[in-house]
């Protein structure tokens, strides 16, 4: 429990909006939307300026408080609610802080304060004839200070990065209080230690991010998307490469889409049609995205699958004609998750492997798991482009599925085991935050693992930022 | 000075081929190509392999022995050299490392070894039909590692970014000797702080770089160079928007030359011609290349210049029809330098404003220059497309040359106060070495200065690596 005059001070600092300890208000920013996780916290603090913020933190430094800090609240590993370890935190909500500052066209760049929604700096590129390129399910809410301190990714990694690659600046509050301002978009900088990256992916255990300047790409005016039949994942890998030559490297997304999943799709989800008429182990949605408007972007992706059906690299395709069978084809994809549920749980998993070896990895993991548990049904989708394969298993037909949902922790160590023999990463996209903070200390390096608690320590030596978040907080 | 007997423990840690003390042959790692610094040191090792040096740096910090990394040494800021400070270094050399270890052309990466020059890079790329993007005078040379050291940028960053874009992945001996191994080529990664970000841009002083993984993009298969009359900078910046919008983000160069340096060129470089029939205030070389063979982005680029003709966009225009055409058009712009040699010495900076800003930054910048300094005259040409600009001040007609090169320091702070107003960079490209130590503890913001202290303080405790570079070693 935080003292009470503590309480009154912090609330003191961020002034009459800035503070409630009303639970109702509160209740909302406690729980995660798969609701695996239920926080507590005797304040909830909603700064509308850095500075303001800046005092609070020096605060809390002082008195040995702990943070967490939230944005859109969309993670889903425990990363963003308070009081879900052993000690009491106060949360810090950005979303008071949510305006687009500045959009430079011909710089290609946006500063936004941290609680912006991506969907809003997405609007004011778009304004500008700009393309803010982050694209990910949870964009109307999630927001640049979150997807920053995540590195979140999304379905256009391949083509432009996560958020790290498109992170040119960042404003922060670092442990201590003290303001760290590196909100400059220059691109080409060698003044020492690059030290916004400790900050991009930090899930905001070194410091709150409070502005950043984001990097902006020409607005895309033409989109050509396309389903395709391919017998193995490795031949949608060679459709990857091909592609990436033969559009000038305009391959915008490629998803990979297992036949079992699709078939649930067509089961459950209503509407949902095979774009092509036979059946295939694979298929592939690929799609390739310009700036430009030259209408010779369309023969060329006609001839690059006319020319993959001649050379069998494809068994079959088709391109969509207008947006609504371009709609229609992502809802396939989009609505394997959705799919599923109606058949009942399952065991899910964020992992990736470097790309060329997506096939590989499938292919083992499905004949080690099969081994180890005989009749499961293993659905693995997603995004080829960057390896990042959302990895879902199914209890077998014999089994009740409560038991089976038992067995996760260590349906995920045996998982993560096999992507561990690949190079592979536990957490692709969602990060560690509390969820896999034993996870992280069982796979990663044992220096690197040193490394981070040695920084860790430095920079925040009273533990008092997201202390729960990365680390076994022993 | 170092004891004898540890000269011989490193030497026969290092391995017979693996130490030399033999000045002659050391002799060439001490003096960089512009021969600004002499550097001097009683033994260079140069490992073959990562354990060797792993043994050795292992050896240095328990005896407080410091160590200079060097790789290709085409630094220009005495960055790679031992000797320059207060404390004797020993040399490693990574020359004996040189390999490149893999090229996987479906994952568009390349594992390399840290003194692999660049240009092997490339041609191992090429082999794949692959791009190895970096491009820099110096590639010949230079290497793997000290271009990730140095977070190497060269023409193509606007398009492709600088080593830190390019790097995926590494493997490095930290200031401990425990090895630091994170050479997977994962695109997506959220398990703890990315610690290679520190290694990138260190200079070497966090720990020296052994392995890298890199990323590559499809091979370049056309390629269209134009030489462009516009009216100001401004006006440049304005083709590179609507280029990079017109051709689909196809646009690898954009550099800016004044019509003075021309002049130089024209006047001092044998063979050397204008490619337009009049002069105009400024010139840019734009470059667009792609990895298609589609013929229509020929008609886009030519349908393009017209457009910016008949909206007044440029005055004058010329596209290269063949290769040499090009390589005349390059000529005039990477001649800019030898061709100012020939008028005399001039004094140069290094630095890098927001592209937006580079038009309003050249003309304060000479309009408060011409103030302080009347009759120099300066020249600012380079990297439009990244803001880095080669700023470089010639004397006065009046001054002797002598007289006005002793100004260098002052010369240097005037000009980079004004960067400092833009939110610019005093080292674009060169890094900090020992030559801008004290620049950088001027200019750095005091938060993050004091954040890299902390950091090189608890990962380097015996201020072992690199310990005359970044930091002023009192």
């Amino acid at each position: 429990m935080i003292d009470k005059k503590h309480i009154a001070a912090i609330g003191a600092l961020a002034g009459p909006k800035g503070a409630t300890t009303d639970p109702d208000i509160i209740a909302p920013h406690l729980v995660e939307w798969r609701d695996k996780y239920r926080g507590q916290t005797q304040l909830m603090v909603m700064p509308d300026k850095t500075e303001t913020l800046a005092d609070i933190v020096k605060y809390c430094n002082a008195h040995k408080i702990a943070i967490v800090p939230q944005g859109g609240n969309t993670g889903l590993v425990g990363g963003s609610l308070p009081g879900l370890g052993k000690c009491s935190e106060i949360l810090v909500s950005l979303k008071r802080m949510n305006t687009v500052l500045s959009v430079d066209a011909t710089d290609f760049s946006v500063v936004a304060e941290a609680g912006t929604p991506i969907l809003d700096v997405q609007k004011a590129a778009q304004g500008h004839d700009r393309l803010f390129p982050l694209s990910l399910a949870s964009e109307g809410s999630c927001t640049v200070g979150g997807t920053i301190s995540t590195n979140a990714g999304g379905v256009h990694v391949g083509r432009y990065g996560s958020m790290r690659a498109l992170t040119l600046g960042i404003e922060a509050v670092l442990p201590d209080g003290s303001i760290f301002n590196d909100l400059s978009p220059l691109r080409k900088n060698n003044t020492g230690y690059d030290l916004k990256q400790l900050l991009i992916g930090g899930e905001g255990t070194l410091g709150i991010i409070t502005k950043a300047t984001l990097k902006l790409v020409p607005a895309e005016v033409q989109t050509h998307t396309c389903w395709l039949a391919v017998d193995s994942p490795a031949s949608a890998l060679n459709l990857l490469s091909d592609a990436r030559a033969k559009t000038g490297d305009r391959v915008s997304v490629i998803e990979l889409i297992p036949d079992a999943g699709l078939k649930l799709v067509l089961k459950h989800i209503a509407g949902a049609r095979n774009p092509l008429s036979s059946d295939s182990p694979w298929y592939a949605l690929l799609e390739v995205a310009s700036s430009s408007s030259d209408p010779a972007l369309s023969d060329t992706v006609g001839t690059m699958l006319e020319n993959w059906l001649f050379k069998g690299m494809i068994t079959d395709g088709a391109i969509a004609q207008n947006e609504i069978q371009a709609k229609a084809m992502w809802g396939l994809r989009e609505n394997m998750s959705a799919a599923q549920k109606h058949e009942g749980p399952s065991i899910k998993h964020d992992i990736a492997v470097p790309v060329a070896s997506v096939p590989k990895f499938l292919d083992i993991a499905e004949e080690t798991i099969n081994a180890q548990y005989p009749g499961v049904k293993i659905i693995g989708f997603g995004h080829l482009g960057d390896g990042n394969i959302h990895y879902d298993i199914m209890p077998p037909a014999h089994e009740q599925p409560e038991d089976f949902m038992a067995k996760w922790e260590s349906i995920n160590r045996f998982v993560h085991d096999i992507v561990n023999t690949f190079e592979g990463s536990i957490s692709a996209e969602h990060g560690i935050g509390s969820m896999k903070a034993s996870d992280l200390a069982h796979y990663k390096d044992p220096t690197s693992l040193a490394m981070m608690h040695t920084i860790k320590k430095v920079l925040d030596p009273n533990k008092i930022m997201n202390p729960n978040c990365l680390f076994l907080n022993k």
